[in-house]
């Protein structure tokens, strides 16, 4: 059972609401003697923190990761031990009285309704399990993902804003690193710097598209059936609050190619491994690796947290309005590029251990 | 750990191979006194088997299915009684030779490079365990799932066949049970069968793109995080052979709305329940059932197997071209209409168990 | 999960009533290219099957399997390809008439109480699925678990049958397979066979204690707090029919020792490895394996199967008298020492995946 | 998979060295609103803190527990909501120093070897994880899963300490609370002062024998063959540190009953409810409960941490003698009385959702 874990061999347990006093995870099943430290993990951290850019939430969370168990020094350096490592993260910004007003109003698309709905309770400051503070425990563990595997690269980018997609012939690794969208592509990050305004100053929201690639997965990790690797994959990044939509490869676009487009022809390599003559597999057939870079594909709606009113009810059954009157996020999908390349470390090491485990290399 | 097993309280653990004696699934956890027959599950079965049309493969399979456990008879009616339920299908139609010739060859597309690579071996006949003949004890553990959950009916159709969408405009439910894509939109289903003639007649494929629709779940069905409905459906749907692709109700199209168009707003229903005006959650909020339809497309890649040569590589590590002999689908996303149903079907049964448990409801 | 299903990395679920058509069990997570057979996998079933001799049940089962799955031929070998092993065994000497008079009542010390309780139905025909008959699936499965640890010899004793105990200064396993006890000590043996031949003649029962150990196990195998490799083997014993009591090592006797006695002191030997100079422990500290023998034993209880006629209730909830009127076992310790052995099998195979997966050796 | 994890509804997941900053768990599938406080959980730790008597060790761990997630106040009362509860104990005496000179020195008995030949690093800072210490957070998840199950009443005793037992006869729930030993039999409490004296002062330690007993379980709780209600408490006895034997109903003296002895036979209550006439079962049958007492007992092997030199070797290889120079329990099966009583609750707890969810009531 895992509604709050994911993974098997590797595993990350979460909890923690986001108007608590704080939030963490226990990731269970690292393999010993990978050198880890607060400030690696912290790294990554920085990157979804919020308030970084006009782009993003104005709430100030200095989200601080300790390291509270799982762990020995040698030598000067933190080593897992193979037992639980868990991360804690103090919640500071968080004001509440933002929420008063939506105590008792369920705000649409939000899993006001559906919560209360489920337990006949919920926690409605700051949205409580809801908020997509969750999620900085999972790029936490995320960079514990990392080390387990550390020939694998898991990068990934902003490839649309709303309508505005990115043009896939400028694509560039470094300019990801260079601006507020983690846009591979400079142009559009230009272009989205604009929209974006518009967007935040009408207090409105947009969705988007990111891509994560990992590359260096030797072919063989997943398993048949019920464990494929892209479906895990679709899993983890499903998992991510608002994401609406997620594709392997060719994704989507695949239904209307033919046979014959459609499948990666093959050759010898001149190092004597085979090579694929193209990737709309996305590096995954039959649920398992080819060897070639691992590409997926989500889509995060546009955030329901708007300042302009909707129609909505209450608690009581009365109808009513809402409006958001707290910060928000024009667009959430920027932050969730650190939380999707986190989520595809977590099922590759998983399936890096379990393939370790059935197969022995 | 999941590798053949899909689902926690409700269970399908699946095994078998397409050329083996004979495929098989076990169904554990299911509720005691659900009144079950062969003949009821016969009927699923039945619209998934090869041979029906000219659009599917010519392999005759009937498909018989046995029940082999878990059930007891009172007063002449099969009720379950809470232990494993097995099911079991023989193989008889299985043509070995057809697959003589590329024992050693990877096609394309295909996931016998994969499967060698991980595991140093594989049943290169009729592709062993990455056969398509997996779905049909899907089939039949979906058509006891449903049985779980009697207030909700779980119906698919076919949305787009190659580059043809259907018009939304047309859509009818009854049309779904006279065409034979599957199709709710009759005039669609016309255009299909001309131009799938073509593609049969060429020996190439296309790809499929499938809506599968569950009405009548209540609010309060999934869990947050990581066990979300949306994230379980995702993976149910990524699971079955040859989907790339997964979307929850507006899906991709979420990227490119505001938040206002996007998020459903709600209001109180004559009966004192509330309503949404619009489904662009497709059923499903912070992982939680809202009482709308769920709704959930996925994608299937054309078919590999075709009958053109196709460059390719093989054991040996030579360059080779490769080329289907055996029968074939031209378009295999028909057959996945009652697969994607059933694994909705299992998805929801699991759900609604763990939900009983938490819950008490 | 796991109401049917045993293990982690390697699985087994298990299904299939006393009187149904078959019984079986599917394998799941075994690693690739290990030699198996269906004649080796008998030889263990064999072991197990009523019949043999006059002190087990004359139910005549020839318990022949079939492997269905997961095997492939290569030069005349049948291997596994690390999908899921599916085994079957059809039922074929089953009375159910034998039970009729029984249909409605609940025989002391059966489940038949408690899964009416459960279930609200339960197959009273040969006691459905609470049939020690269930065990044979597990003894075909441990033949499979056995060759994941071929470096470990797994093997097990009868060491008590009611109140006469053997001498364990006549251990000698050679014994184990000449007398119809499986008893490490000749006169033991002797001795039970009158003491039985009185208890059967009286149409009584007796229970029975069994030692198992597992010989080649490496320090490192298990892991802490709730995966102990002790714990483990506890959880597996106590699943099967009729177990009330396991113990590991010193056991029950432990809580006597002092602290001097009980930890076992350690040496360098000459091959620089580290000698344990005793095994109170059972060859388990904390959870983890120490390279001793791993040592368990198992109370089983006397069948509640007897000729003479008991107080009871029946469904209507009368007070009546019932006696076993069907073929008996007067001890059935006797047929769980395979049991035994192929449970520790199962714990250790999985346990030995786990640790390759996590630490990679 | 469940290495640091227990159960599967409720589920159990512990982290935390005990000379790291915190010890914690997080208790996962809780049902909503129920109402638990901070005090209330700190009742039962108290029962477990050291430092209460002369006969556990001295270490002063206030063992203050905080919880951090998962609840919700409505109208001053704190309410479970559905999501994961996070609990934490700072660790305040820690004194590593006493441990320095065992740094590279395994001790007898302990798990130093075996984490060592596992993992290739461990925590010799008071035993790291493998510290009695992870026990406190099971005491804590315990008073949690009490809640769930407001209808049974979970309770343990002393009943043996060395060689000495109980006289049964002399059995007074009352007097547990009053000794400083859990002892239901006043007059072996006073035995057991003078005798763990005699103990303490010649620096070894003495095994115990502890029972925890269960009333009001209806029938119908466990499941068939894998998920066995008296499996799973042997599995969660035998992961409590040191615990090496463990026992249901009769146990390991139903070995030497008849047939007719251990089968309790049944009789039609006053009520219309049927009643058992005796209960060497411990309250369950084929793994279900019958509606009678839960009754398990389990062994603590007596501490190896002892004031006596011993021999053993050192991470160098070389001969060496260690002895214990920290504080230490003469008898650790006292305080392990709360923590079986704890992993009753949460196993039964756990059986209890599972059940709801498969039968619905």
């Amino acid at each position: 059972m895992s509604h709050n874990t994911f993974g098997h061999l590797f595993r990350v347990t979460t909890w923690g609401e986001s108007h608590g006093p704080a939030i963490g995870c226990v990731v269970d099943g690292c393999p010993p003697r990978l050198a880890i430290s607060e400030a690696e993990i912290q790294g990554y951290l920085d990157k979804r923190r919020p308030g970084q850019s006009r782009f993003t939430t104005q709430r100030r969370e200095p989200d601080t990761v300790k390291i509270l168990s799982g762990v020995f020094e040698e030598g000067g350096v933190l080593l897992t031990t193979g037992t639980p490592i868990a991360l804690e993260i103090q919640n500071e910004d968080a004001r509440s009285k933002d929420y008063a007003e939506i105590a008792d109003k369920y705000r649409p698309g939000h899993a006001d309704f559906t919560y209360q709905a489920k337990y006949g309770i919920r926690d409605w400051k700051g949205s409580g399990r809801a908020s997509a503070r969750e999620t900085a425990t999972r790029v936490a563990a995320g960079a514990i993902a990392r080390k387990v595997i550390p020939q694998v690269n898991v990068r990934g980018a902003l490839i649309q804003v709303g309508p505005h997609k990115i043009d896939r012939a400028n694509w560039d690794w470094a300019e990801v690193e260079r601006n507020p969208f983690f846009s591979p592509d400079v142009r559009a990050a230009e272009k989205w710097a604009d929209y974006l305004d518009g967007v935040r100053k009408s207090g409105s929201s947009v969705g988007a598209v990111i891509e994560v690639v990992a590359e260096g997965v030797p072919a063989g990790w997943g398993a048949p059936i019920y464990a494929k690797l892209d479906q895990e994959i679709a899993s983890a990044m499903m998992s991510i609050n608002a994401v609406k939509a997620v594709e392997i490869g060719a994704g989507f676009a695949a239904a209307s190619l033919s046979g014959e487009e459609n499948a990666d022809e093959m050759r010898m390599g001149n190092d004597g491994v085979p090579q694929f003559l193209s990737n709309n597999a996305g590096g995954v057939l039959g649920g398992i690796s080819t060897g070639q870079p691992v590409v997926a594909r989500f889509a995060v709606k546009p955030t329901s947290s708007i300042l302009n009113p909707r129609r909505t009810v209450n608690q009581q059954g009365e109808d009513v309005e809402v409006m958001t009157k707290g910060r928000h996020d024009p667009c959430v999908g920027i932050r969730a590029v650190p939380i999707g390349e986190a989520m595809l470390a977590i099922v590759l090491a998983d399936q890096f251990l379990r393939h370790r485990g059935q197969v022995g290399a």
